[in-house]
């Protein structure tokens, strides 16, 4: 069983097929955020703080961490400010990081003072990257994000995405790190864009759970860009990925109907033992409140249907014609 | 490509592995509903004839049609109920009808009256019922709910259910009906009882699909028995479902979440061209309206995350350590 440990100075976490879905707060990240990214610049880490809060209190299994301020030189600024943030919010919560960047230097400055065992967010298949990323992750033993595009971008077809993920795979079982330690992105594109994306991205979960026998995650809200009413996308996607064999996602836990379908696909694949998540969550839900978007346009039934087909079953079983 | 053909006398509708989930419309039965029940008994079909415009309005691709009001001897008065409510429906709604029944002689009564090619609900692996129903099945060239259970009762092992169903395709082939008019119910289980309910019917809805190539069916909120917030369990195990194969439900279409979650997996499951049906349902979508439960608890994040991490890689892809 493929088993990603993660860890904070206090807290263990287990990502695995056998394990609740693990969702990857992806708030602490200043890349379209001008008032955050101006705000962390000029040292001051309100919003960094109030984000790290809300997404634990929301849910978030772990909290990916990223300071990418997209200034003149990041290679100059971001380690400095990426130590930064990363020192606040492991002093805040106590969730295991993510440590996302695209410059090395500053992913091995935040492996330097990250406590635990973080996620380092991540290498692709560019052999630059494998050159650069692949030994800072056997030094510091840590597990890695693995995106499934390499020098000739991000390939259309999911037999390519598939061959760079075992590509990245094989070259770190080069440098002695094992699957187990390797999170594969199959790279979630836009359904509005591309009809056969969903399709595409769980046929991909199965082979990389089944043949790759690897943890795997994404970025989730891509799935509904450019669509109406994404979270109701979302909150279909996650059940259908989990399904699949997803394990991992890096989302928005503050957002109820997401966390909804995640905690529900935790009961049904199995994962919320006694559905107790579930119950202790949803024990005092209101059915008046279930608050889908259309509720008012439809006229209240007549009582809860549930589980009638089933009683009927039973109650017609000493009736057969 | 398994294609199962139901229609009423104008509309003629596809279920099958490329075509957008077949929602059937269960409200139109008796069972477990006293006041239905004595209505119906009455002669009073008011409570029928809204159920079935509700129904259709909220987005049923067919309806189910049961007339088991549990009388002293449901073989003198059933037949002759069922007809009337079914005559009256069909005079009412264009779409395809299911014909519900446990008693052989009103679904004949049923099948005699009924316009297009209804779907008769159901056979069962219990030799009386399929020396019962699969002539009439063959006869009146119409499709059939198998469900998968025998003399011996439910089976806990998928496996046996499996079997169950193999043998009713195989006992129907024997009659010559092709396996294209079975649609199998394999049996959802609550959850809340048994916690491997959902990945049973996962595994056995691919078997189903992969080995039998049949079109399924389920009584979907079964799953949620008994757990608090079935709707969002609901909700959660449709988009699972249909990941895994299933091609309908005897469902509530007046629930706007499950219907919800109807219209996003059939978005990504590539099955809703171009986005078309989502797009006119939720053009107008407020994002305040988005309606979790837990909203309120939640403080208002800045911003919409969506495409971020896209937008963020994009943004970075020039900036590598």
């Amino acid at each position: 069983m493929t088993r990603t440990i993660v860890a904070s100075a206090k807290r263990e976490i287990i990502i695995g097929f056998d394990q609740p879905f693990c969702v990857i707060g992806e708030r602490i990240n200043p890349t379209g955020r001008k008032k955050l990214a101006a705000e962390m610049v000029e040292g001051n880490f309100d919003t960094v703080c109030k984000d790290a809060l809300e997404q634990v209190a929301a849910g978030a299994t772990m909290l990916d961490v990223n300071a990418g301020v997209t200034a003149v030189d990041p290679n100059a600024t971001e380690p400095a400010l990426l130590v930064k943030t990363l020192e606040i919010v492991q002093g805040l919560v106590d969730v295991p990081l993510s440590i996302d960047s695209s410059v090395t230097a500053a992913i091995e400055a935040a492996l330097n003072v990250a406590k635990g065992r973080p996620l380092v967010n991540s290498v692709t298949g560019e052999e630059e990257k494998l050159e650069a990323i692949l030994p800072l992750i056997k030094k510091y033993d840590v597990p890695v994000v693995a995106i499934s595009n390499d020098e000739t971008g991000i390939s259309e077809d999911p037999d390519v995405r598939f061959a760079v993920a075992k590509k990245i795979v094989e070259r770190a079982a080069d440098f002695g790190i094992p699957a187990h330690d390797i999170v594969v992105d199959p790279l979630v594109m836009p359904i509005g864009a591309m009809g056969t994306a969903g399709r595409q991205v769980f046929a991909l979960l199965r082979r990389l759970r089944e043949e790759l026998k690897v943890n795997t995650t994404c970025g989730l809200s891509n799935i509904s860009f450019g669509l109406p009413h994404r979270h109701g996308i979302n909150a279909g996607f996650i059940p259908m990925v989990i399904g699949a064999g997803m394990t991992s996602a890096i989302m928005n836990p503050c957002r109820p109907q997401e966390m909804e379908a995640v905690r529900a696909a935790n009961v049904l694949n199995g994962t919320d033992k006694d559905c107790m998540t579930w119950i202790r969550t949803y024990k005092d839900h209101q059915p008046s409140a279930a608050g889908a978007p259309l509720a008012a346009a439809v006229p209240p039934s007549g009582g809860d249907a549930g589980g009638r087909r089933r009683g009927g079953r039973a109650a017609r079983a000493g009736a057969r014609g």
